[in-house]
């Protein structure tokens, strides 16, 4: 099976063209799935050219037994499909206080796919990983020169590790999105799934792991998709993003939508983290000041965002400002303000969508 | 003792002001040392203002004895003075192919002095370092905040650290710089001091010490101050940079100075390495064609630059391209291009000089 043409829904926002960099319009959420068609599309370097015929997953480093992995191998190992919300840690960069560089997404950063593939903890386990082995690094068959914010020293491929303390069961290495081969945009033929971490994490076109002892300094972890973690007194230090914060991000209205005046207006939206389940979600329909409880209308799943809503009629005519917040079963909050040690990324505070309430239509109904 | 006045030589060349970063003319070089005030200045923050009476610095982490150290403390302990070669890793950075971020130094971010303090070995013995360390943090009293090439996520002060692995009897912790106070453009009244190893690690203001057990992330030495390492086939990996490489300089001819047909004229410049010490240099004046080997008119001595000489009658009118190439005692040779992983910093590939030899004067000679 040669590399399939891309299946691109119409209605994508374009961030960045070459590669390219298109958003889910999050309006148009309407149940938990994304067509593939639809998931949001987060690229660092051209879509690799791939042949799922002659692919090979390398697994190499510390295992005692390094593998050369055709797709069927993969394919004949027991099979797990896993729903996952996958959200890009810059989403929401649009709405920082400070511009920041990097794709400026708005709010469909964010998309929820059934990925089907093998686990990886299974492929390790087949590789035999050997004393002191501290980390995986996963590799993707991309590659390119990063020159922003700092260069890259020459091409690179783009790689992210894992530690080996984290459940490895969970994590995919998947050939199927919603129940067919992967698109090319989407990692076809292989890409790693991490429940619950930030997209930086879902290497596409993943052709290598690594298994090393020591904490992986490359790039994509040190440069980008890195904040700053303060630990006692000292200066921060740079630490690679891994698991979703908790954030409630409304759909419905979307920002600068006209709404009518006393007419009932379902507000809709989701919520989601990495750890833990959305529990509570409340809605401010007045910048701030009051809050009331939101329903939540598909049940909590791990890993997988919840969908709310408010039925709110509108008794006031002019702008108004909605803002959703969540907490969840761990306890976590969202944070009223952005963390500048979060840099352009992990951007959870409640985010104000402007509105606007036209008594036009109301007055229309009552000549 | 209140903080004194900062001397400053005439001549240094203003690279940056507020915070000021000052060039050593490396053209007056004329002997093994540079005086305090013609020393080159890499400041990241304004100068803070600290009085040695009150002054103290603090010993914490993972010790014994946290301590809290007077200069008076200091200065009763046995006291070491080292001769010190200092040169900042972006030394040369104007030169590079292509334009890079920074201070854009030339040939002058190198200079040497004399350095009187305490070991940084006995500083710790006072403190009783326990199992399990890997690091001690040099911490500055400067601060702010750094925005450029990544925001440090607020203020931060300077911060370096060093490996405990490292030969630390002869890390000084130094009050004194030829033989007087330090000016407080120099780190007044403490300094680290890091024989062999580029100027960020010679920590200014020094009042923190802190002992870890990790590798230490902070912003001087994952996005600044660090490169990037290949270790097998990944993706390289960011690491702090550490020792200076060997390089060559010339300081005279100056760039783009007239020299005289047919009279004989003395090139003279200096080399010096992080690791042994400069054995051969060479001299090139036909652009890298032919090399003369240079004379060393210093002896070679460890973490101290290597002055050197050769005699030169100029044949021929026109523009020529002067370079210095050095071998070490280890064995260590100049790259004759600059590796790009190196980024912005550790350039020692021989810069070509370019000078004009001018025909007229030795016209006037024989009328």
């Amino acid at each position: 099976m040669t590399q399939p043409d891309p299946v691109l829904a119409p209605g994508l926002i374009t961030r960045q063209v070459g590669p390219d960099n298109l958003e889910t319009p999050f309006s148009a959420l309407s149940g938990e799935l994304t067509s593939p068609g639809a998931h949001y599309v987060r690229s660092h370097f051209p879509v690799p050219v791939l042949d799922a015929e002659t692919f090979t997953l390398s697994v190499a480093g510390r295992v005692a037994h390094p593998l050369q992995l055709s797709l069927g191998d993969l394919q004949a190992m027991p099979a797990q499909t896993r729903r996952i919300t996958m959200e890009c840690a810059g989403n929401n960069r649009v709405y920082l206080p400070q511009k920041a560089r990097g794709v400026q997404w708005e709010l469909g950063g964010v998309s929820t796919a059934d990925w089907t593939g093998v686990s990886l903890a299974a492929v390790l386990e087949r590789a035999g990983v050997q004393p002191g082995a501290l980390e995986v690094v996963l590799q993707g068959a991309d590659r390119g020169e990063m020159t922003d914010p700092l260069p890259s020293g020459g091409e690179i491929h783009y790689a992210r590790s894992l530690p080996l303390t984290l459940d490895l069961e969970d994590v995919l290495l998947a050939y199927e999105m919603n129940g067919a081969a992967l698109p090319p945009q989407h990692g076809y033929p292989l890409r790693a799934i991490v429940p619950g971490w930030y997209g930086m994490a879902a290497v596409k076109w993943l052709n290598r792991l690594e298994v090393i002892d020591r904490p992986y300094g490359g790039y994509f972890q040190t440069v980008d998709y890195a904040r700053w973690e303060g630990r006692g007194d000292l200066p921060p230090e740079r630490v690679p993003l891994s698991a979703m914060h908790l954030k409630a991000q409304i759909a419905r209205p979307a920002p600068r939508e006209v709404v009518s005046l006393g007419r009932p207006y379902r507000v809709t939206g989701a919520a989601w983290c990495g750890q833990g389940t959305p529990q509570t979600v409340e809605v401010s329909i007045d910048g701030g000041q009051t809050w009331q409880p939101g329903r939540w209308t598909t049940p909590a799943q791990t890993a997988v965002w919840r969908l709310w809503e408010l039925d709110w009629t509108p008794e006031q005519a002019g702008p108004h400002e909605l803002l959703a917040r969540a907490v969840s079963s761990e306890g976590e909050m969202q944070p009223a303000h952005h963390d500048p040690g979060r840099g352009s990324y992990e951007i959870t505070h409640p985010i104000a969508i402007s509105i606007v309430v036209s008594g036009a239509d109301a007055a229309q109904e009552n000549p």
